[in-house]
């Protein structure tokens, strides 16, 4: 974080830019000089073609996300723009821009660079890059989670105001757990992935990082939408309800586990505590068949859904993978299409209880992470950790359910908490109106209408 | 056919009842003691059991299927009955009756017994049994089809008004055609497969057959459903068109191969005359990507699904299952979980195709079967000419859609000739009364509603 990093939401820019205390072209001018934390960008945009972005924008004030500076990650299209994975011997040139980009830019926004992940979009600690481990901004050696560490930690300091990252397993929330901001894991198919270099395709999801709930939705519904020859685009009716008709659901204690971290479990209490206080009513869930589902991803045969796509490149370039992610990868080559047709008609039967439990709730709320790893932590123990890490994540891609993660405030010795909002496919007005009312937001949140949020210009 | 079967549609019965021409325990006694065509039969109701339930339906006359005799697949459980799926060491007295089985029972029809099967349901030409080959009741050692030989012939032949089989490739489609009867292959989903044995679990469908599309219909209303603690179980809205609104599809000429069956073509050219006749218009459709689809089913990795629910049966009983179809089950052993994966991809943008290709036509009309086969002529290919007999039929299971099958006439040499009535997932409706004008039914098709056509009794 730097003196010339921008730290400021949508709103607030909007805000400055109406009341001409602030000039596209003084951000663009900031975003390219901004001295950034080691390992946040693997690409920028020049400062000579952000400055011919910023004078492409005038006049153009109307625009919903005008002269919003932002991140991608880097396994999302560009082009003009290599695109690496995090994996130099794998990266391309993108020749098209991936869609979902294509309409933020077109809705105004200025893209500033490409972010660090960890390689492939495989982890979810944001050490596994030969781009450099990402720590998270709260410092004291904290990872910044993965696999989307550059794009969340590129908001958390103000590098940008939003920043897209891509969810498979939990890549777009586990890095805003860590780094105390706004994730949005939308609906499968709701942003097209068209362009994004797949991890697991029947799961993989574009996300959304941003520094609160009002910024998530406005880019939402600048993004979302159907799209043309992406054969996993989807449609279908958002649910809408406001916060005070959300039948709530909260763990059962017995089904959670924080690997004995304290602070994390007063902070889930408290969250519950504050949620019940704006829902129609509680209910306690048992997370079994939640986490059953997680195991089928972690330990199942859809990591040979990530070895598909990449079979052709390790084939040729082992030696240039990282060797625990190769072996992590190569490990799908152990299961047989029996496995994975025994493990999707067992997911079919979770799928099935999950609807019943989407009856009797609305939204169910999770700590996003159990407990915070440190970068020593991670290295002493890499895979362990890391499926802790997901575990109350790496179910919803596969249980097709939406979910919001916002701050949840922090650990008395001050590391960050964070909630998760959870609800089924399509629900995520539901989601971010009941987000909104729990941090406070002035302002009702509308998909596709940027919000007029009162916040200072701090940067 | 003997002189004691009851060759009468659900609508003719129904009149009968009413006018006191026939009396349920009539037809539950001719039920009792008709003579079937060879291997129709894999076990039969005990005459008593029928009488008793004839007995139970007096005073019954409001239920739509009252009295109705129905036949059902011996995939398919009934309670106190053995299931064999055509496989004597795999034979299981089934303790809970299917509940699509259930449905009809309640709506007042009276089983009568359960129909051979190409083991395991693997295989399109009904030779494939223990039990015998079964012949088509147009004689002249033509197959009956599969895999729901015995269901197709019981209904052709006069022994039970409507069956029950079940679809993955064509098995609901195939014998309707080689018998000239009507077969209903639904949505997935929409008649539960619980108390099925699994071929392919999530491409199993469960399937009418019937003597005229009002009686088809009036089975699907009786046994579609939302059905409790199926996972496979789907809702959504039907899609109901008259048949003069409809924008029909007929396949592009060069993408057709009738194998040199110039009878069947014919029919099939004079199928799209009649139907341009009652459609608003007609539309000259690739093939190419449904016959790809097909090809994944038939030569890819789905295999590996049939015998994920078999592998540990066959580990045990290798030599008490037919060895062709040992052959193909165990082909499925070959395919690695990432081909699995690859081909569901693959897939995917298939189904995309399907769908944009449905945007511009409301219903595709296609030949059922491309030729017929005698059971000589399968014997000696019995792998490649079965693939044949599923050219058009096999891709609809995968791609998601719903398909009436239809008469279409007989060949110059009194062969019978079929056509399939192709939809988007939920046009039952739209497909029934396509059907209906096209076979000259007087009545409008309507879902749940017992037809009251005139017919006369000839049983």
């Amino acid at each position: 974080m730097t003196s010339t990093a921008i730290r400021s939401g949508i709103a607030a820019l909007r805000e400055a830019y109406r009341r001409g205390d602030l000039r596209v072209a003084d951000v663009a001018e900031r975003a390219a000089t901004a001295e950034a934390p080691d390992g946040v960008w693997i690409s920028r945009v020049e400062p000579g073609a952000l400055r011919r972005r910023a004078a492409e924008l005038q006049g153009k004030e109307h625009l919903p996300l005008y002269g919003i500076p932002f991140a991608v990650k880097d396994n999302i299209d560009v082009a003009g723009m290599p695109t690496t994975a995090a994996c130099p011997a794998f990266a391309y040139p993108a020749a098209r821009t991936a869609p979902v980009v294509e309409r933020l830019l077109e809705a105004g926004a200025m893209l500033v660079g490409k972010t660090n992940l960890d390689q492939f979009a495989t982890g979810l600690t944001g050490t596994r890059s030969p781009y450099g481990a990402v720590q998270s901004v709260y410092g004291g050696g904290l990872v910044a989670g993965g696999s989307s560490s550059g794009s969340a930690v590129a908001v958390a300091a103000g590098l940008v105001a939003f920043a897209l990252g891509t969810d498979t397993a939990g890549s777009g929330r586990v890095p805003a757990a860590m780094n105390g901001i706004v994730g949005l894991k939308p609906t499968r198919g709701l942003l097209s992935t068209l362009g994004v270099v797949p991890a697991c395709r029947s799961l993989d999801c574009v996300s959304v990082f941003a520094l609160d709930v009002a910024d998530a939705a406005a880019v939402l519904g600048a993004a979302a939408g159907p799209q043309d020859g992406d054969p996993w685009s989807r449609t279908g009716s958002f649910k809408s309800q406001e916060a005070a008709t959300v039948r709530l659901g909260l763990a059962r204690p017995d089904t959670l586990d924080f690997e004995g971290d304290r602070g994390q479990a007063e902070r889930y209490v408290a969250a519950g505590v504050a949620l019940s206080r704006i829902t129609a009513d509680a209910t306690a869930v048992d997370l079994g068949p939640l986490l059953e589902a997680g195991a089928l991803l972690y330990e199942g045969p859809w990591v040979a859904e990530r070895l598909a796509g990449l079979e052709d490149f390790l084939r040729e370039h082992a030696e240039d993978v990282l060797p625990l992610t190769l072996g992590i990868l190569r490990s799908g080559g152990s299961f047989a299409a029996t496995d994975a047709f025994r493990a999707q008609h067992r997911l079919r039967e979770l799928r099935a209880a999950t609807a019943r439990l989407f009856e009797r709730i609305d939204v169910l709320a999770l700590p996003t992470v159990p407990t915070t790893y440190t970068i020593d932590e991670i290295a002493a123990e890499p895979l362990r950790r890391n499926a802790i890490l997901g575990r109350y994540t790496q179910f919803a891609n596969l249980l097709d359910l939406a979910v919001l993660t916002v701050p949840n405030g922090h650990t008395p010795d001050g590391r960050p908490a964070s909630l998760s909002l959870i609800g089924p496919a399509f629900a995520e007005p539901t989601l971010l109106a009941l987000g909104a009312a729990l941090l406070g937001e002035a302002h009702a949140v509308h998909l596709g209408k940027t919000q007029d949020v009162e916040l200072a210009v701090v940067g």
